[in-house]
């Protein structure tokens, strides 16, 4: 099994997505500062690993904490929860791990005086975070492998595999688990996914390591290879998905999900109901994070572009929900309407 | 003025676009095998460049062929010729060029029993492949520039400029340079265009060098940028277009045609009536190149997936007629139906 990220007695254990394949190194963060910092830099990514490792990362953080009380704890615990928050903008699971954390916070501070009892309870927090991160891909995967023929090629984007999550089995890579584990023959065509290569450098490895058959190819195939019929679904992950359905996810997912509806070709996300923002009517209210031009500009100390020149460097894109085929989630399959199907999981 | 590609007494001389624009290096070519290396390898690429190029190489084989009869030459050049023809299958340039270079041989041998006579006709006919490569593009570029509105952002994918053509105008950027040229204010969108970055590195650096602003995204961020309402039209280059006018062009350029569609943004293909293949009805008979997978898993020696992997690169895609706009030639700008209007083109 990957193992995304641990907690261990010495800190917060991650293996370091950004120069997979080529080196599985893993990292010992040993204090919050390093795992907001892991966060920003992409050490770790993808919205369910993100949540786990926030969450992880303030339950680390108040372990360390110095003070004496639970009130000086909280002071602490606070400034935390604002330092984490402000690591990446987009994916939802991190505030919702946050609110999670807080509200095992002010649920501990009612029931004990105990600064050692608080922090035992947030480092139970966290690692329930992690548990049922697992339990709900492994749901996720159930519902959604039933939707995926046996014999179908499935085309994702980007990485949302054991290593976008706690580990184990993914969201849109645990539905092609989900169906392989119920027996079924799936192969997979992956996106290459610049800038980052979420899709060659980490899809492509997970999906090998597990002997799924997998062919990449890079963003600007995916049309090529649905015109020419080897695309039987699509199946994408999700960064923050709204009340109506609109679907953030990393750049190029709106793309795809155009060119599946331009092939009639069905076009899946897969997230768990964390991933949900209910507070936002329409995507249109998502952040879309930039990220630094040099992602695009230059490969390692590779330059790949003349100096000087403007360079955009969109890390998300919205796809709406008319494009969307069913919302996979661990409580079930949601369809159109969404705004009705989505609140139903939720209140569930 | 860039020179893409140039006749010398020494050889045909060519700026090395493998490694633009982090070195501005020429080479030397001083065989037609070299330059036929050189096609295969990439030094040079775009259709016309190609045929322009090709027509060169044949030029300098006939120069040194050691022959001192017109039929020993022609038995080299009849070789040449097949050596050059198995350099690229796609672009319809090449065989364009190659054959006109046996037309000249054929009419010089009718004419003439002067192996050196022969030889200074192929030479003044490469010679005048690339002069009126350069005259069509200034053609195709006032053509096509009085559809672009002043004010207009276009997108563009791959390299379809002076690099790609023989120097001066291009073909796309052509169209860009030609509504410049009168007087409009343009700014361009370059997709990055992986595997070979065409875009980043070679539309982005002529564009820099020309003081068009130009901004760089990565292939899949084209769809988000276009929802965002960023782009006016959409100008590509062509390899071969059918008489359909279905358009063989850089893997991708299919994807940009189908996101054009959905934002109702207009798309147009740019190429000299040399790029044009009435021979064939649809663009379903365009041999499509598959080129080593090393392009997409390397960068450089930077290894970017794991071993072991399967991995499709494909070199271009099929751009099917309904989604294009118009086609913007150097005999004028043909519409809808293209089988009439590419026919009476050709003929004029």
């Amino acid at each position: 099994m990957i193992k995304t990220v641990e907690w261990t007695d010495e800190g917060v254990r991650m293996i370091d997505q950004r120069i997979l394949p080529m080196e599985e190194k893993y990292l010992m963060l040993r204090s919050y500062e390093e795992v907001a910092d892991a966060i920003k830099k992409m050490v770790v990514r993808g919205a369910p690993a993100i949540g786990v490792s926030a969450a992880m990362g303030l339950a680390l953080g108040a372990k360390q904490s110095v003070g004496t009380a639970v009130a000086d704890l909280e002071y602490d615990f606070d400034h935390m929860c604002d330092v984490m928050g402000k690591t990446r903008p987009t994916a939802v699971n991190l505030f919702w791990a946050i609110e999670r954390m807080r509200d095992a916070f002010r649920r501990a501070k009612a029931e004990t005086a105990s600064v050692e009892e608080v922090k035992e309870r947030l480092v139970a927090e966290a690692q329930a975070i992690f548990t049922d991160d697992i339990k709900a891909n492994r749901n996720l995967g159930r519902f959604g492998g039933e939707l995926i023929p046996d014999g179908s090629t499935v085309l994702t984007h980007c990485n949302a595999g054991a290593l976008a999550t706690a580990g184990d089995y993914g969201t849109a890579l645990g539905v092609i688990r989900g169906a392989r584990d119920a027996g079924k023959r799936i192969a997979v065509i992956a996106d290459e996914t610049r800038p980052f290569l979420q899709g060659s450098r980490l899809t492509a490895w997970e999906l090998a390591k597990d002997e799924i058959p997998v062919t990449l190819i890079t963003d600007n195939m995916a049309g090529h290879v649905m015109k020419q019929g080897k695309v039987d679904a699509v199946v994408v992950g999700a960064d923050r998905i709204a009340a109506n359905g609109d679907t953030a996810n990393k750049i190029g997912t709106y793309m795809v999900a155009v060119l599946a509806k331009q092939h009639d070709i069905p076009f899946y996300v897969a997230a768990p109901i964390s991933t949900l923002d209910l507070t936002l009517s329409t995507g249109e209210e998502i952040p879309i994070e930039e990220r630094d031009p040099r992602e695009v500009t230059h490969m390692r100390d590779y330059q790949l572009a003349p100096d000087g020149i403007e360079v955009q460097n969109f890390a998300f894109d919205v796809t709406p929900n008319e494009l969307i085929a069913a919302i996979i989630t661990d409580k079930g399959v949601a369809r159109q309407p969404y705004t009705e199907s989505l609140r139903r999981m939720v209140e569930g």
